[in-house]
């Protein structure tokens, strides 16, 4: 019986692109393989995924990839996983469903392997065996992963929260949870993204009750936003309006075919007659529509921004709209946001961001669930996941005052395996790992040099050189020029810098102007320091040899 | 009597740049000259403040500038505009004492007229008098300000909060805000900021008793962070900290200025003995060790973002510190706070930014003190101001429920003059105004194309076209480069854009080639449009035909 090591590859002392890894000598599992998105200091970029090199380098002894929800965060990453090595995905029905498109749409040449698992099926992998286990989230048939290992069980909760009325009906396998607790839980790697929130979350089920209020209340239409993903809240959605005698459009293509998706193969239940197309909604008066709308993220390219700026050809809002904001921004998005839902509001439509009914809730676990969920499993090591070091922080607190001591409680850092057998457990020697960036353009690997040329574009703008240079006399063949885009500073400032820059190559001998990394070297430095002294500002500066 | 104009140039439909105008015939008043943060999509941009061209235009009119109190977004335009205008400046001598230093350092060459008043001085400006009155915010010496006209007063609300139990024991001038209820309110323009929070808000004083109980918890050092302005914040930590045996040191150099100039004036009061150097902080035990210091919004340049990275020479952060975050995060600078704040908790410093007991309030007025306000002006016309779209529409719908009937509330935009008279008021045409962006060499006046080009570049970055043209014989005088810079895309994509482009000049005649801007057009065009169709990325492409 070798170590067991449990290495996040991403999600800790972070929140976004979960991955991690259990590995028992040569054989290894991994759970999740999730993306996250860019903060402000990254310019131009998509988005983020995990540094795969210590799973490329380890390929032949990975078992499979075990999702346990369709999340972005926990699936994004897959498309640039599986360029690199082939293995086998396990996911359910639903996961499968709504990730099968996409993975095919980005890997057109691949075949992609993905095998259906339902909660409580027992999974080899190598020595290892993966058990998923039943909980409820804000999306249908989300699970925790056991992962049986020679030392005991490596639990996973992935995200959960313990709702018993989810909107689907379906509940948590507590029951499981606790049998898995008695057979031994070595490592408990939980959810912590609510840490700071006490009591217990409420159920998905009340968000019905506020809905139903604000669709009472509504003088004309009313529009509700939501993540694409979020197939409970549409399920609401249209169980409220048949109620109240709504017609339910949908305006979005990611959602249009999740819902077609899903209503297929049985995950919602659109009330006879309900659902109509958004060319219909003319024949309906205003008092009985409802449309359903991505854009919940102030994404600048969706339906929700482009009505709200009235540049949306098929919707235009207006005066007596209701627009329910059913969702949480991710951080970053607010600003984006509050622009959307201001604008709304100037175009006469009333905006439902906050109400004494709640018209979202959050699909993690508060403070006392998180208890139960350790007192469930009464794991005998302890890690938070799923959160920033505050997070990580917090959640230990109160593992302390469960009475866990500080041994056995870890804040794990992406990358740091920790290294547990029957009677120890302690960090190991890091893995290769990181954050590798996707530009807009899908390309993986945006270089750190190229994010430090942008924000420095960004801050000061470029100033472009050039020097056209005959190399064989060591003569100027024409006049240097200096042309600045992005750049701002004060009137007469190039013109300065000009001078200058004329001054020092006319300083220059013939030998001298035929090296041409002199030339750049010198022409830059010139320049680059008088708009440095005159404006404090730092473009970048691009000097550009020319030889004819 | 003529008409009365209220025009705003900055602060309606938005939080910041404070700046109003109220005009009777050929005198104006302006209340308030304050500045705004960039929002994320503003590049390289330090502040924001509003286009003075009215004022300039206007400028024999203006009678003076008066000032509610010494927050930046209702000063911080003072520079820009005494730039461009000689005006008196009318406020406290506690504002003048913060504002004074600073319109020095930026307008070193001029003479700055400022004219102390205060709370119930009526000063005479032309036919309209300015009465301002004292009431309770978040620094001292905050008034409200009351423009009487011919047609009725005219009352700004200013930023705004009933506290009863304030800081400095100064209380709000209830009683003579209602005998201007009783002379004649005709326009009442309120702060909505908080419009939002239901009931009434705590009073500044409860925060001693949050910061009591974390500085009697912290097992070592406590840290605080809060801004440099907030004058109550520190007289509440100096007390906290001698009453529980801690001595005070201050870091940052905004904050120290204004500490020492509070201090001399008699706004602070520094028990005996607590203020001590923060070179003195080694001879003290941690126990015995409170720190003021700046850097609430994640300043990159602040100690406390530097402490955080632990690259601040002076003070190190350590296990067993406690900070406490006493501020509320500017929107947009969310991202950097919490990076700030996940940092200090890596090194082992608790941070307490959310507590049972609050460690910080805000000092602008919840709902029910709205309603008292509108209560005690009885205004005829009301007006939300400082608030976004969502809070003018929500105060309205507050003032509605206190029986306002629609044609009384009106929806303010900059700009746009509201003008009344006895019997009526509407809305007038547009005066020049808008934003006008600063960058960080501190010159106003960036314009739009400068900021596309920098979110440009920003998102794909740079592509530069070198083409060495003899323009006398119509040749190319060497071969043509491509560079770029901040861009990333697949591999081989600059080699494609090098063929296409090399593909297109060689198809130019002599007379062609002789037109450079044929030449630049037709080169940047072609690699733009492989570009954008390859990658679907949209680099900012800057072709430059280098005669000789």
């Amino acid at each position: 019986m070798g170590l067991v090591q449990v290495i996040a590859l991403g999600g800790v002392g972070e929140i976004g692109k979960n991955c991690s890894v259990v590995r028992e000598d040569d054989d290894i599992v991994v759970v999740d393989c999730g993306l996250s998105f860019p903060n402000e200091e990254m310019l131009g970029i998509d988005i983020v995924v995990p540094d795969f090199t210590y799973l490329v380098e380890n390929k032949e002894k990975v078992r499979g990839v075990f999702i346990t929800h369709a999340h972005e965060d926990h699936v994004g990453g897959l498309p640039y996983l599986l360029a690199q090595i082939d293995v086998p995905i396990y996911c359910t029905e639903f996961t499968q469903a709504l990730i099968k498109n996409k993975l095919e749409e980005k890997l057109p040449h691949k075949k992609i392997d993905i095998r259906i698992f339902k909660p409580g099926d027992r999974i080899a992998a190598g020595k290892l065996e993966v058990e998923p286990v039943r909980v409820t989230h804000s999306i249908p048939e989300n699970c925790s992963m056991a992962v049986r290992t020679s030392h005991g069980i490596v639990f996973f909760t992935g995200d959960f929260k313990f709702d018993f009325t989810p909107v689907d009906g379906k509940l948590a396998n507590i029951t499981r949870i606790g049998e898995l607790g008695q057979e031994g839980v070595l490592l408990l790697l939980s959810d912590s993204t609510n840490v700071e929130r006490p009591g217990w979350g409420p159920s998905e089920r009340v968000v019905s009750e506020g809905l139903r209020s604000v669709f009472a209340e509504a003088e004309g239409r009313v529009l509700l936003t939501t993540f694409a993903s979020n197939i409970h809240r549409m399920q609401q959605v249209y169980e409220v309006a048949a109620e109240m005698g709504r017609k339910v459009a949908v305006v979005g293509r990611r959602m249009e075919q999740n819902l077609d998706t899903c209503e297929r193969m049985g995950y919602v239940k659109i009330p006879k007659g309900t659902r109509i197309d958004l060319r219909d909604t003319k024949m309906f008066p205003d008092k009985q529509l409802a449309i359903l709308t991505t854009g919940s993220q102030g994404e600048p390219m969706s339906a929700l921004v482009q009505m709200s700026k009235g540049e949306y050809g098929r919707l235009q809002v207006k005066q007596g709209d209701t627009l329910i904001y059913s969702a949480r921004p991710i951080p970053g998005n607010e600003g984006a946001i509050w622009r959307t839902i201001n604008r709304l509001f100037n175009q006469g439509c009333r905006v439902i961001y906050d109400s004494a009914k709640p018209i979202h809730v959050s699909g993690h676990a508060y403070q006392e669930e998180l208890k139960m969920m350790i007192n469930l499993t009464r794991p005998y090591y302890i890690a938070p996941v799923h959160g920033e070091p505050r997070h990580q922080f917090l959640y230990n607190k109160i593992a302390g005052d469960m009475g866990y001591p500080q041994h056995r409680m870890f804040t794990m850092k992406d990358g740091i395996p920790l290294c547990m057998d029957d009677t120890s457990a302690s960090f190991g020697e890091r893995v290769p790992c990181g954050r590798v960036l996707v530009d807009n353009s899908g390309t993986p690997g945006v270089p750190d040099e190229v994010l430090r040329d942008r924000n420095n574009v960004a801050n000061d703008g470029i100033v472009v050189i050039t020097i056209p240079v005959d190399t064989t006399t060591g003569q100027m063949a024409g006049d240097p020029e200096i042309q600045a885009r992005a750049f701002s500073g004060p009137e007469g400032i190039l013109n300065a810098a000009y001078d200058v820059l004329f001054d020092a190559l006319s300083a220059l001998s013939k030998d001298e102007l035929k090296d041409t990394t002199r030339v750049k070297h010198d022409a830059g430095d010139v320049v680059k320091r008088l708009i440095q002294k005159r404006t404090g500002l730092r473009p970048l500066v691009l000097p550009i040899v020319v030889e004819v």
